[in-house]
């Protein structure tokens, strides 16, 4: 038996729904441990995030008990099994720092997951064998002409693997139409600029040009859009004068990866919902 | 008719009580516009903020259908009519920044209240009449030999005019045991300091003395214990080895006012729960 | 005789400029009381400002006696006489956050400056005197087709005045290109964005659309590229889904009001430098 | 030929000081390339460091040549060559958060320092070999009964190696009072809270009693006083009544290693200057 369930829910607002909601899981026995909705009244949307535990039911039951009263409000939803860590894989280019971050939250249990691939277009570095071994580590590199190999080869490891997320952790290549699709609502881009500001290419030579006195970081879901995607979480940090373009990548570090973190740990627990182009992310 | 109720609650925790809350307001008509609840795990209670718009039912007779409910449950509990902006007595002494930022708030309407006096024990300057025309404003000065007279003449204005609120805006003076307890849940006051790091006198000195790298505010509900009460919100701001004392004096300025406006207005909105020696602020 | 004159140069990096400066004001037997300066190794250029005590010198003894080193090596700089405060106008439309901190922060000495005239495209409120007696309050009402006859009243005042400072404080006009020309480096907007996020017009009701989770807010000189002006200071404030556009305005007056202060205040210090489309300022 | 050379000086203010030091350096060929000064007017002190290329003078020239100049000014003083990376040692417990996050910056070149040996009194993760190949691991047990032999044992690490710095990476030991006397001026600890508040063990679980709004990190010198040392660097994240001990733990993770690792950096480029009970840090 499970020790928790996340059932999570959006659909158009009418009234009565927490009531509907939390009656059948009182009826059905399960006691609530944390609840968080969102009446959005400018778009007319409700949304929902409960956990609870199920006491004597399972999982598959309760969703076959759910489903009447989600056909009935229209419901987009789900009910997750928090036992089994998600699967997750990771792709890199040279830079490493959100990889070696991310690799670190998961050992020390911080970020609850189960990495099944790292992907890097580079070698993995012979004297920094930081990947913590067991998790396999794949080189795919990639030029123009052979982008679409390189694509299927990486679409194919995430269909072995049945991953449920895939996190651009500084990967320097822009996914094809196709693969943003593919991916869509299940892969997390770090992009080094507080957007919409200094979309593209090198963001902190463009900040540095700008003469901005700070610089951000911001994650955000990937789209055919390049940096147009629904955003997770964003930060900053102050800047001054005498910061190069090399100072202010070293500062970005720091908060691109606790950025990139906050969003793959909301997106795992299921705290984050797609509303248009914009997202609901319940509070840790 | 009333627009909107808040409904507010507090209860040992047990399962069932969002289904039963949530049910009643179904049942009796209402929807609801907004509800935020939290499960401490730790201290095995529960809380719950409900915004909701009555249809047809007036405040007395759903909180007539809801007494036995909050009765079973054995909740503390209010339902409050937003209609009626909240009556608020302002204390200040020499320093009138908060004043003038909590006057400036209220006037914009970013603060929904009814400033029904405002008390110092200085004199108002005649060059300066910040205060809005209509609001009562009492010079009660106090001296070590006649703090129970003037306490008792703040306690007669505060009767008075059924103040709902009392702000310390930066009132320097020390209410004595009795006032505490008499404005116990209702009072609020901003410390110069990020608590629990420089109580007591003159806390931006202490800062400077122990060399702190950033300094703060902390707004919090008054107790008998200076400084102790448990807080609402706190905030800091980064100074350098360049600050003199009267240097973090001005920065300070900046964080007490925000500290301190987001405090009142939590308050005012129902927002803010007491857990014990904590707080359960419910975000807006 | 002046307590505090400052020194203000910057010229192409060499070496030795330090050295003759400084050497100049202790053989005319002055008292550094605070220098700061910068070498942007990038661009090749050197900035420095200096605080100093004149002892028995005169600022135009000592404006005369540096010429010849200011020459020598290509130096824009300025010697300012702090005993006088610089005059300031300030230009304002409905929302009246920034004119009211202002005002408030020349009142209780936090920025020394002589307020001489207050102009809005709106008529004052009568509700709400807050213009401290003693400020001429200007209202030149403007319409599209009457923008070049308003400009000449304003530039008017403006020389009339003698005004070291222009402040556009929420002032939802946009200058000609010859009005921004005429204001060139003595004219601070706020543009309520985190720039070169939300440029334009409803930057609030962009970075909703856009589902941003921090807005800021800019403030930049003025120049004939709107929002493109040389950027003094910026800061931001987290902000959630709960957050309508509303909401955002409301958050946003915070941060406008005290990122447009410390650019002012930075400004009438003298710490703040053009250096080509960015600035340099010196920590106060 | 050394590429730059670092001069740090602090002595009793008086007039011309920035004169001659730049006019010293100047005569001698060298070229600054960067400079701060700092007059701290309460105290009375002066502080300077300035960054130069030495040009043909080597650093035992230039330091013979400025030492009558430092006599007379009564400087404390010292002449860095940067060429070499200096020596560190890191302490650590069970905690390795802030270890792992020094060696990777230090791997990526973000702070230049050779780690001669990290010490901890428990033993290496078989399963997480993250010391980098080449840095000698110490497994150092402790106990109350032993603590002097394994100070002993430590010290005699500190002395083979000649470690500049050491730096207590959440190394959950008190130093006795001579090991702090040893260490004076070169130990930095990371305490995980903002002092002066929740000194002590235990600080999260502390902060969570109190039910503050923020929880921070604290970097500073180690001395006798335990928690009372210099303060080098701090900074702050807010939390909610959601967060429990252990999620604060979490949070603060990410502030201790980015206010550890600042104060180690800002350091090892001698930009920290001791000021009493306080410290001067230069800006980077």
């Amino acid at each position: 038996m499970p020790d928790e369930l996340v059932l999570r829910l959006s659909c158009p607002d009418r009234s009565g729904i927490v009531a509907r909601v939390s009656s059948y899981l009182a009826a059905a026995g399960c006691n609530i441990l944390d609840a968080q909705q969102f009446e959005d009244r400018l778009g007319n949307r409700f949304f929902m995030r409960v956990v609870f535990d199920p006491a004597d039911g399972s999982a598959s039951e309760l969703r076959e008990g759910f489903a009447p009263i989600a056909a009935e409000y229209g419901m987009d939803w789900d009910l997750r099994d928090r036992s089994a860590p998600p699967k997750v894989i990771i792709l890199v280019s040279k830079f490493d720092h959100c990889l070696v971050d991310l690799l670190y939250r998961k050992r020390i249990g911080e970020i609850d997951m189960d990495i099944v691939a790292v992907i890097s277009n580079h070698p993995a570095d012979p004297d920094h064998p930081l990947i913590t071994p067991g998790i396999p580590f794949h080189h795919l590199p990639v030029t123009p002409g052979t982008k679409p190999e390189q694509e299927a080869q990486v679409r194919a490891i995430i269909e072995e693997t049945g991953a449920d997320l895939v996190v651009l952790a500084r990967y320097m290549q822009i996914l094809s139409d196709d693969m943003a699709r593919f991916l869509s609502g299940r892969c997390i881009n770090i992009h080094h600029s507080f957007l919409p500001g200094f979309k593209g290419a090198k963001p902190y030579h463009q900040a540095y040009e700008r003469g901005v006195k700070m610089i951000g970081a911001t994650s955000h879901y990937v789209t055919a859009d390049l940096d147009e995607g629904p955003i997770i979480a964003q930060d900053v940090e102050a800047i001054s004068h005498r910061d190069t373009p090399e100072d202010l990548v070293a500062k970005g570090r720091d908060v691109e990866r606790r950025v990139l973190a906050r969003a793959v740990r909301m997106h795992l627990e299921g705290r984050v919902f797609l509303n248009g182009s914009r997202t609901v992310v319940f509070a840790s």
